[in-house]
């Protein structure tokens, strides 16, 4: 082990044999954690070239059990984001997909700082329960063609550990302990096709485009050694996404899609990534037939029927797809106001991620546990119009929160001239 | 502590504050080993500047007890060596430049890997003991003005915890750590004056003259910010030091110096130092009259007798400084003979300090026991012509080893013509 921190520490590339004893004894405990500890600094300021990335992914992938979707029937497809304030995409994306003819078999993680996560989103419907084991996670795919589930124990275990230790260590941040990571996971979890969704603005995980490309790249490159079909769509995000933060506030809204009622950006992106899994899948041949596959799964209500089926089968009651109301919210309003008149030019979300922290609605330990009901509502989104005195978002609190309403204000940035618009999807990197 | 290991992992300089309070969790045991470790990797691959290494070292040596001589009467001045196979000069050094009349308080330590330490050399002594009491040290260095300890357990004790994280973590070899693990120890010990050496050249610490010079400057620096006199010679190192290697054969050969009897090189380096300290400690005005000194003592006699007078006050048998025949000798010899003739043109240190390690005269491990009476003798240094088949060198070994000697033959390179002769000291770097 020493060898093989000595070596990355001077710039070697490392062997598949030494990566995957490394691997080895992260999973059962030989390896102590401040050698790794040690390796993953050496990696984050060493790099490592695809060849490793592979392997190391290789590694982590076969550290616990492989799901199998052979037999299943539909196709299986899965979905990828890089993460972000408000994105809630998956818990529509999910069960729209599978309502037009793929299976869905999601695994997803939970939130810790600025960034929620989609389980502690859905377990703001009550009963929901996110911890399946994997016969259950088969059986409902199988049953439905849906599941969104937490990782379990027994899925790339060696992540897990890696992970925690990555928190805790300023490792986080490494592009090939990131690729190995997220697909080490979503390989596990078994889906032939995945689509990446790789942010790229302020308060992304990769600020400028030409980084979130390149991770796009890697991503799509580790996937198709595995065999996966993948796609990476880089797409915009300079302001939260939707109008809701907050995780029960972030479940409703994500439901409204569904429902044909979603605010526009939440929208678009849905569909882009819904349809783009589509003809990942071959449900669809190209990228019109998946729209129009979406669109006739939302017009005929089998979309809100999928999600019901899945909140269901998972314990929670699915009235919540049609009665957003039965979700818990925050009773305590206050107003959050800009002083001056003009247009906002920028929302920072990593500030109002670690506001929605400081609320209780967030984790700073792993450990912590979330208040779903407390959330930040945004009423004016980028380019808006906005007069001296007027309401930009609402705090959603369990007292009233002057000081969690002046946080927010300094969120935004008020402008003479509304900022030029851009779309959504900066690039597309297919195979 | 994270936000500490993301400052130095992306390049910027640690605060004396942060640098502080990262050590005062190594030593109450508050910041977890695998923090540290990752903060080890990255001072090794981004640095630290000297403001810094400053901070290291200032609060690794409160870490624990610091040693104080004021009211001694004469003054105290100290050594300390980068190390290197063979390096005995300490056990002689340390009572000759006593028997002159500065006061020499020396912490030194156990071998590990291919170098080996002065404690384990001298506990080839029957009955020497080299665990004193902070109390026990201070006690006898007034009584005879010199000893020799391993480092207890209160002098310095996150260097202790540092070190060994850092021997398994591959991050033993950053400058600034080095310099911070070598000064907290010797500041801690409490030395008016310190002479550095410096070793420079294949198998020494430091490969290149310019490292050695550095590392030389970066020290004299360090201890003058803590108001010490210091001064630091880099000194060649191309070979082993002296003739013997193994515990108790070079105790036997550094006592022999002091009866005007060791070998050149070893007697050449010892005096070299020795009358840089005393010139250090205001014994002596220049070198030729530290020279003169140091010819007087042990002309006299007076350098064997304070050998005598630190080996029986620790415990040891002080007949061994006359009669060496007295120290532990394994008596199985097995000849090492070169195949051609020609003049010895290199012995490679660091190999033949693998094979006392294997031979059970070194460690691998900071727990495994050592072997003292086990060894390799030199019987030709670099430069000294060979016949073919003839004999370069012996193995003293507890049986017959044709394949140690084998070993140690392929350390030997034999050459058309002898290499061109080099000095002893490089570079001399006095404040």
């Amino acid at each position: 082990m020493k060898q093989v921190i000595r070596d990355k520490r001077d710039g070697r590339a490392l062997t598949r044999e030494s990566i995957a004893a490394w691997i080895r004894g992260v999973t059962d405990g030989t390896v102590p954690d401040y050698q790794s500890a040690a390796l993953l600094m050496a990696i984050t300021l060493r790099g490592m070239d695809r060849e490793e990335t592979v392997a190391l992914t290789d590694a982590m992938l076969h550290s616990g059990r492989v799901l199998d979707w052979k037999g299943l029937g539909p196709p299986t497809v899965d979905k990828h984001s890089t993460g972000g304030v408000g994105d809630k995409v998956s818990i529509a994306l999910a069960p729209w997909v599978a309502a037009c003819g793929a299976a869905v078999p999601m695994i997803a993680g939970r939130g810790l700082g600025h960034t929620g996560g989609t389980v502690d989103k859905l377990e703001a419907i009550a009963g929901f329960r996110a911890e399946l084991s994997a016969k259950e996670f088969a059986s409902q795919v199988k049953r439905i063609g849906v599941a969104i589930a937490g990782q379990s124990a027994d899925l790339a275990p060696s992540d897990r550990t890696l992970y925690a230790l990555r928190d805790m260590t300023a490792t986080i941040e490494s592009r090939p302990l990131v690729t190995a990571s997220i697909l080490s996971k979503k390989l596990a979890a078994g889906a032939a096709g995945i689509v990446f969704d790789v942010k790229c603005g302020r308060g992304a995980f990769m600020e400028t485009r030409a980084e979130a490309a390149s991770l796009a790249r890697d991503l799509v490159y580790v996937a198709e050694a595995f065999g996966r079909r993948a796609r990476a769509l880089v797409t915009a995000m300079n302001e939260p996404t939707g109008l809701a933060i907050g995780n029960a506030s972030e479940t409703a809204e994500a439901l409204s899609v569904l429902r044909g009622e979603g605010p526009p950006d939440l929208t678009s992106l849905t569909r882009l990534l819904g349809s783009a899994m589509l003809v990942l899948a071959g449900v669809a041949g190209e990228r019109h037939e998946g729209d129009a596959r979406l669109e006739r799964a939302l017009g005929s209500g089998e979309a809100v029927r999928r999600a019901e089926a899945m909140i269901q089968a998972q314990g929670g009651d699915p009235r919540v797809v049609a009665t957003p109301a039965l979700l818990p919210r925050a009773s305590i309003e206050t107003k959050v106001s800009v002083d001056r008149a003009g247009y906002v030019s920028a929302i920072d979300s990593r500030s109002l991620g670690l506001l929605l922290v400081a609320m209780g609605g967030g984790r700073e330990r792993r450990e912590d546990s979330v208040d779903h009901a407390v959330g930040i509502r945004l009423l004016r989104k980028v380019g808006a119009r906005v007069e001296a005195g007027g309401t930009v978002a609402l705090i959603e609190a369990r007292r009233d929160a002057p000081d969690w309403a002046e946080a927010a204000r300094r969120a935004f940035t008020i402008a003479d001239h509304p900022p030029p618009e851009e779309p959504i999807l900066i690039e597309d990197l297919g195979s």
